[in-house]
């Protein structure tokens, strides 16, 4: 009898070709299915709450798979995935849910955090950790532009893919916090869901307006009309800086 | 004319064989050495605080070197050093200094940092970063012993190479701090000096005294009686977990 597992997994997003599953491999859900494979001798898939691209981090993503359940305890299922992960990916808990819970479709909303270095010089401690901007920030011009992305807007301007249906490009963002250390800035952006790089596309376009790259206004009308100024010159900030710190069911 | 240089150094200790230079390179002096060559065109020698092992990370080691002061700029031997070092180890400042600024012997003293992430699984984002304990520590117990190594000592029973001159093995501890995260701790020892591996042993001692691996009072006993004890077995935390986070002076 196959029994539902849910796990949160951790990994360092700098060793992996991002989560999805592809012919070339050395992606977290291979990875994740070859684990299975070798405790449960027979094919497992696995399913992530969403994808993250290759150098993106997550503190805890989560993800299901339908395992022979009387194998193995729900506890005993994590600690033999990590016996077969490497170290820079693990499970840091697995248990077994009801058939209706499903990772991606389940998922009320996802929280992630973007960290990033403004200082002269990168300590090497934060390679690979952060966002380097070497110039200027204005933090609080920061601060305000970033409570512009509050609320249900129509994100099309800060999406790497538009959908063609209507309205598909609308999402929520509970909210957005900037922490702030003396050289460095995190934003935690809470949101019900996030369209293929949004916010990457959200920090780049913060850290352009508040470095004083772009026009003033312009993230503003880029939520207002997002249609408009699609050709606009976006900014995606890179990878190697985004967390996923968190899936809310 | 030469003048003396000062530099605050900060390195990833995993990717390099320590501090000191070796007949078989990549150590942080070699690489430096190395860098000054292709930019003096000379053979610069680079004096370091103190020497960290293999593994051991460093926020800002500090370091003097005489150098062609004419060349350049204090800042741009900073930057000019770092266009030729890999980016695991960074110049975070460069000055020009008295000649008679020796960065081991003006030095006051120096802040260490040891890093434990004690829960059952260790996060890929703490691989290399901190000491994975598995087992509970009992954390009221360590805040009381760190305690006891604040003042002056006879450390001969906390340091690897145990000098032969008497007293040498004295040092007075300032301060030793312990910081609390829902499941990591950090100790941040203040000294004038440390001997060789003695914040590894000192916390090498105080995990396995928490952890109700060694006897009741057997610290305390070995600060005491620093020569009595000198055969019982210590424990070397390992070097990933330690940072030199300042040197006073």
């Amino acid at each position: 009898m196959l029994r539902r597992l849910r796990l949160v997994v951790s990994y360092d997003g700098r060793a992996f070709a991002g989560w999805q599953s592809q012919a070339s491999g050395n992606t977290i859900q291979d990875l994740l299915e070859a684990a299975f494979l070798r405790i449960a001798g027979q094919k497992v898939r696995v399913h992530g709450a969403g994808r993250t691209d290759a150098g993106v981090h997550a503190l805890a993503q989560s993800a299901h798979a339908d395992v022979p359940g009387a194998r193995l305890s729900p506890d005993r299922w994590g600690a033999a995935l990590n016996a077969f992960l490497p170290l820079t990916i693990r499970i840091m808990s697995s248990r077994f849910v009801k058939d209706a819970f499903h990772a991606r479709f389940s998922a009320k909303g996802k929280v992630y955090r973007y960290r990033i270095w403004n200082d002269c010089t990168l300590p090497p401690l934060e390679l690979g950790r952060a966002w380097h901007v070497a110039g200027p920030i204005d933090r609080e011009k920061m601060r305000r532009e970033a409570g512009l992305f509050v609320g249900k807007h129509d994100f099309a301007s800060f999406a790497a893919n538009r959908g063609t249906a209507a309205g598909d490009t609308i999402r929520a963002i509970d909210s957005v916090k900037l922490r702030q250390g003396i050289k460095h800035l995190e934003l935690d952006i809470s949101g019900d869901g996030f369209l293929y790089k949004m916010v990457r596309l959200i920090v780049g376009g913060l850290v352009r307006s508040s470095s004083g790259k772009s026009a003033d206004g312009e993230l503003e009308e880029r939520l207002k009309n997002p249609k408009r100024l699609m050709a606009k010159a976006r900014f995606v900030a890179p990878a190697h800086g985004l967390y996923l710190v968190r899936v809310r069911y």
